[in-house]
């Protein structure tokens, strides 16, 4: 298979994991006999440092060009203390998902049995959760417009959605759960928000057209209690994007860490692949960041980008056995793990390319 | 002492809990030998179904002349089910927020030490952990101007803040933290709202005023991770309305169960006290519900709202007391509870009680 992708590694820890998810899809082509040729452009802090904008036209161009994007993160110290600064490392994200028509961000939460017990959640709570995200990703009160009164002691965004936004994602993920349990849990704040009375109402007509699929609707403040309740409940789970960036930041803490966490988002044309994790400016540049979402995002792209599913079993069943092993990095690591098995970005890496 | 109470019990499990907060209520001004006086109003669906009003006049009316309100609940899962119906029973909760200036949310996250286990988290993650929660409740997405066009395809809701509603709240959270361990995290999502970075931008400015208060800034998606790995991290928490509304909610499982947490909303005059669970209608009507949140409310409602912090303890160590005999109600049972010791709604407020 032939394919042109797109390395944006971005800012803060971005750019260390990226480097072993690409060194991952490099290998994967090689064993497997693939064409994939690679190219890089900038975004958010860095391509601001460079060029002054957060996403560079070239960038763009060749992000449009690409069969695929592997992304790192966006964000810093800088932009976080000061909220007054009008050019963000963000707005380069939520530009190029905007641009890439990428509505539908898929958040598998994967589940690694050898990480049970890194998390703060009981074990016994934990085991056999297997959810999968649907977070809406170019509307919502992320792209509703925004405002700054004259005397500054005023600022507004507009949280909207039409109805075509909230159908076509919620096909994608009424499609995902006939694959699955068949369950879905769509997340939303009908008891308050006009916004998500259309949403639910939305859901609800769509849900029609798949009588299979056992439908549910929850408020996101009950929802955010029942994840860490039981996230067994859960199957698919379907919600607009700012509830989705909640939910599932929490659900990180499921699979033991955000370290672990890999997300697709897909919509009109080329697929974009990245960690859930952020730019973590606290731990950017010492050997600490944990590259192994970066690696599952890979997995991800071979899996939903290409079809390729061998491909994406071989990348997940090399972490599996890099976890069995013992090894661990930092925020992954737990009283039980052996503190000699304590790794840094680079010898994870390196474990998970053998 | 003499005080006029406004008894709101709600719909759904509302009036069964209130029943118990009521009577403690009267125990202790007998005990303590206050004068306390009581009227009853309706909210809600009950409120819909007797005038067509979720908050008749003659509810604000009585709530505006009282010194304090205990209320229940409110919600019915027929208007869950139905996101078209135009009058719904949320809107007298908000209303009445709204009408009475209840600005400041306070959500204490009391853990009793008995219930460590009831949680779904870890012990050894909660032990320890003491929350204050500030959410801001009259202003943000929940009272902007919400549209919904002609066509019925496209829905939204303003989300917006005034530099005097986060003033305000801010210097109530301050004052809390001067008196607790001298920490505050201000939780917004000021990497893209700009409604976050007016929040942002005020409470820096707020927290100059309070140099010996070490504050934080934190992004909501974070904070919800943060709450699930590490509560112990915080002391008070500083939110705006849509996010606190989420966060208290899954702060609700480090505590064991929503059926333990209250709340007081306070502001320009009459303070309201709640359970921050909603009306359940899943349990309405079989004995099951908890009673100690509504049993708290009135801790709070005499601490806060009427100064009288002996009487508040007396409650809270009866609480102590029943949970330290090992009764439990279903929702806070686990494992290790004796099976004849789960009791219901009316045996644990008569155990209280006692
Ligand atoms: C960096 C930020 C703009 C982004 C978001 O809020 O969408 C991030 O938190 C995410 O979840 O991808
Ligand atoms: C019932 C609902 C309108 C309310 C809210 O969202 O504020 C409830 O969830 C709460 O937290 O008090």
């Amino acid at each position: 298979m032939k394919k042109n992708i797109l390395v944006i590694p971005g800012d803060g820890i971005g750019p260390e994991v990226t480097t072993w998810g690409k060194a991952v899809l490099e290998q994967i082509a090689k064993g497997f006999g693939h064409d994939f040729s690679y190219d890089e452009a900038l975004m958010g802090h860095a391509a601001i440092e460079a060029t002054g904008n957060p996403l560079p036209d070239e960038t763009l161009e060749k992000a449009k060009k690409s069969d695929a994007i592997l992304f790192g993160a966006v964000g810093h110290a800088k932009y976080d203390n000061d909220p007054s600064l009008k050019v963000r490392p963000e707005q380069g994200l939520l530009k190029i998902r905007k641009e890439l028509g990428l509505y539908a961000n898929l958040r598998p939460i994967l589940l690694f049995d050898e990480l049970l017990n890194a998390s703060s959640i009981k074990p016994s709570i934990l085991k056999g959760t297997d959810i999968l995200f649907f977070r809406e990703l170019t509307g919502d009160v992320y792209f509703g417009e925004k405002t700054r009164s004259e005397d500054n002691n005023t600022a507004s965004d507009l949280m909207i959605y039409h109805r075509y936004e909230v159908e076509r994602i919620a096909r994608k993920a009424f499609e995902a759960a006939m694959q699955r349990r068949k369950r879905l849990c769509s997340v939303d704040k009908a008891n308050v928000l006009e916004s998500s009375r259309l949403w639910r109402e939305t859901v609800q007509q769509i849900a029609k057209e798949y009588p299979e699929v056992q439908t549910d609707h929850m408020f996101i403040d009950n929802a955010a209690m029942q994840l860490i309740k039981d996230p067994k409940q859960f199957d698919v789970v379907l919600t607009a994007n700012l509830f989705g960036d909640i939910l599932t930041d929490e659900a990180s803490q499921i699979a033991g860490s955000m370290g672990m966490l890999a997300s697709a988002s897909v919509g009109e044309s080329t697929g974009f692949f990245e960690p859930i994790h952020g730019s973590a400016h606290d731990i950017t540049g010492k050997n600490l960041a944990n590259p192994l979402a970066s690696i599952l995002s890979v997995s991800l792209m071979l899996e939903i980008g290409f079809g390729l599913k061998d491909e994406a079993k071989v990348i997940i069943d090399a972490v599996d056995q890099v976890l069995k092993e013992g090894f661990r990095t930092n925020d992954i690591a737990d009283d039980t793990t052996n503190p000699y098995k304590v790794l840094g970005t680079k010898e994870m890496g390196q474990l998970v390319l053998k």
